[in-house]
């Protein structure tokens, strides 16, 4: 399974956050045999949340998005996501029982907000908030828009997270203590060998990231390696 | 300037690594002026980089590409900016001499792949590490090259940084120790009477971003909201 993730937020673009909600994403996507293909992080605006929507909708077969639910106006995603999918914005059953039932927030005439969601979305509960998610499948794709706030994220996403499991792809690290030059042709003998992926990372040395489907060669290859390089 | 930036790294989808990247060049550059309007983050994959490339030098003043430099063959960055600006990937004179005085690698065979740039690419050295970097102009956009080892990168960001300079965009921040839901109508009324877009993140409290490009209604607009809402 192919799958996009798009971040909402000006204050993720100029750095003021970091982005550790794609980061915690991805390890949960790929621990459940995703393939996170792209992370797009966008401002709060309605018309280029559509269009990044659209575009990820058409390319991908799930799109996560993050950030901007809310009772504020720069809460725009809900808007933003219906728009992209040619959606309306409706005044949703599901939403206007949850909310009820959840109790909504202090403000109540702040809760018109959550009560829309694009025309046949399924509600998210908010286990750890107040404005509930949303999933919507399309023809290609399944969009679910999740919280910014990373508490409420991680445990909308544990709802639905059993809908990405695939095949596994699995993953070992070796580190090497050697220039990542001169591990080059080690690298390409392993790939090739073990029909594997190796990825090379340098920082405090070398970390060899090997990985691929079939759990027996990953684990032949990193071993491999690891009798091959220093450490 | 609208500027995007386009991570690179197998590494950053699968939340192996946080992309603190994105995030101190979106402060750096909003620091000097400049617009972050979208970050992109692709795999290793030399015809994904190339696409991402294509579209976004068409759309955006700057591109700031990190990662996916260096002697491995996961590194493919410059291939793939290469194909995505229709330039050849070529044995660059400039970056050959770069590479003989600046010492290249131990393992002189890896340093072929350092020489090559894309056609018509200005080097930008490497203070910090071996690979230098690129900046290619075209018609619309400025697409820079730089490392993905976060060290290497600030450095080589430090040498361009003087071609981001723009109009400032002034940020202060308000904290506030109410719900979001109870702030909306203040937030309306500060946004309406000073001309100033504020955000809202809520967390510990609610963080109100007040922003624009005059000093002074930034500057009254969060003193107005300072003087208004419980801290």
């Amino acid at each position: 399974m192919d799958v996009a993730l798009l971040t909402v937020g000006d204050e993720v673009l100029a750095g003021e956050t970091t982005n550790t909600n794609a980061a915690w994403l991805g390890r949960a996507l790929t621990a459940r045999g995703a393939n996170v293909r792209r992370t797009v992080v966008v401002p709060d605006e309605e018309a280029v949340i559509a269009d990044a929507i659209r575009e990820l909708s058409e390319r991908y077969d799930a799109v996560l998005v993050t950030g901007g639910l809310g009772p504020t106006p720069d809460d725009v995603t809900m808007a933003g996501v219906a728009a992209g999918l040619d959606r309306e914005l409706v005044e949703h059953e599901d939403a206007t029982r949850y909310v009820e039932e959840a109790g909504g927030y202090e403000n109540a005439e702040r809760n018109d907000a959550l009560r829309r969601l694009p025309a046949g979305a399924r509600v998210l509960p908010n286990a750890a908030g107040v404005a509930p998610g949303a999933a919507v499948e399309t023809a290609r794709a399944r969009v679910y828009v999740l919280p910014g706030v990373p508490s409420e994220m991680k445990e909308m996403f544990e709802e639905v997270a059993d809908e990405f499991a695939g095949t596994k792809r699995l993953v070992e690290t070796v580190h090497a203590n050697e220039p990542e030059s001169a591990l080059v042709d080690r690298i390409e003998t392993a790939r090739e060998r073990f029909d594997v992926s190796v990825g090379s990372y340098p920082g405090d040395g070398v970390r060899l990231r090997v990985s691929g489907t079939d759990g027996d060669a990953v684990h032949a290859a990193a071993q491999w390696l690891r009798e091959r390089v220093e450490r």
